[in-house]
């Protein structure tokens, strides 16, 4: 998918919403556990009461690694299944991933050509040969860790580095790498405050943004800061969604929820 | 495995070479694709050739998941022969994971619980949160990125982060983590000058050191500057071993070449 497209999607639906497929056997309902590729089933059906509510899904690997051969089935059913009937939806392998190059190589592979995700998230920590391998993918995207919303991203990624706070120093070195075109950022809705300055070093670049809701980032705040001409940001909700119920009804409440963060973000859009 | 036994190991076997299993289809001799499991077919062979001159396997979780899952399948296959058959042979998954708390504790129990790994390589640039969930694990080792072999390395890790170069800082700060006595570092061998400073701040901690050989590192600078009175360092060596004859000897051949490591390592410790 293009990014073009994605903004498209997003102005259709009135919505730049990621929904993250983060699946826990012990959260989902207990009468899917019969199923033969329960999480499988649960994200079919996640999938199919709110598609028309969200623009991008994000299936975090480490969930479905966990589950060994049959969490990667699941996760190959997942993508398939999304690719097939709804092409339209931006996919995300939130992976994390980044190694030497003729490694990365392998894992850009793996997630943008044989499993067709549209974007991949990656590491920085390896600098440039790790990243472009993933950048080569014509129509694909590599979402970059900039600043994370969890505790530890005060560790490195905001230590002064050459005058500059790393993850600034991240941002702005990524810029000059071949096909830095493709390149997105994860940037956490925790910190509200730093998306102007952020959108000082990538002013056109789309962020994925994780944190809003359950880890305590404030919607209004993020748009206000970082949104662009092209809207430029995924907002990603992951719990507050899926799991918004565990009975039969879990379908019809996660769409509620997702609901609840479209309209918002219609209300924002139409300002 | 604890520690104390990997040592005994080395000593025992005057070797402290660990091989990386980075299985690629397009280099194994062509007789082994028709097998039913050609990685796994490969992997066991090169095992089988070469346990008793290493203390280490190293499978990179990229090679396998390129082939989706089938490389999932071989992975595991390949942990299970050598816990059943090599158990004192310490396994190294090299994942370069790293996630938020409660993700990184899913990738924690996936390598060193389920596929029982002894080990997992991570990267630093999430902080505390994303590797502590890592070194919960009793007698497993949590592999950080410190100063990696490639290019990139010099784009972030090498800057001056508060008066230091980043990847000390990311030495200095991870000894104040929960349970940090379970961290073991990477450092790449083709700047073994590095070394002795590394030393200053970790003295005591295992090293794992890619970039001998293929990558032009030194194995006698390194040992000069690198090794401590428990040895302290895992050196290892992928494709100059396991891709050394693509013929029916393929086995004998990587035997031939980590010979050829193992005794300079013994002599090096005879020293």
């Amino acid at each position: 998918m293009t990014t073009q497209q994605l903004v498209e999607q997003i102005h259709k639906k009135k919505s730049f919403l990621c929904i993250g497929l983060d699946v826990d056997l012990n959260k989902i309902p207990t009468h899917l556990l019969k199923e033969e590729d329960p999480i499988f089933a649960f994200n079919k059906a996640i999938i199919d009461a709110t598609h028309h509510l969200c623009v991008a899904y994000k299936p975090n690997t480490a969930f479905y690694e966990a589950y060994g051969l049959k969490g990667w089935k699941a996760l190959e059913r997942t993508i398939e299944y999304l690719n097939e009937n709804y092409p339209d939806i931006f996919t995300i392998a939130d992976a994390k991933r980044g190694d030497i190059g003729n490694t990365s190589t392998r894992y850009a592979k793996a997630f943008l050509e044989d499993l067709a995700f549209d974007s991949i998230t990656v590491a920085p920590y390896m600098g440039k040969d790790s990243v472009e391998p993933f950048l080569a993918f014509e129509n694909k995207h590599t979402i970059m860790l900039a600043l994370t919303s969890n505790e530890g991203a005060f560790d490195f990624q905001t230590k002064t580095v050459d005058g500059k706070q790393l993850y600034k120093q991240v941002l702005e070195t990524s810029k000059s790498w071949n096909n830095s075109r493709n390149l997105m950022y994860v940037v956490g809705a925790t910190k509200a405050e730093y998306f102007s300055e952020i959108r000082q070093i990538i002013p056109d670049s789309f962020l994925l943004v994780p944190g809003v809701g359950a880890q305590g980032g404030n919607l209004q705040d993020v748009c206000k800061y970082g949104m662009n001409t092209n809207v430029g940001l995924l907002i990603n909700s992951s719990r507050g969604i899926i799991y918004a119920s565990n009975g039969n009804d879990f379908g019809q409440a996660a769409a509620k929820k997702a609901e609840a963060l479209q309209q918002q973000m219609m209300s924002i859009l139409n300002q």
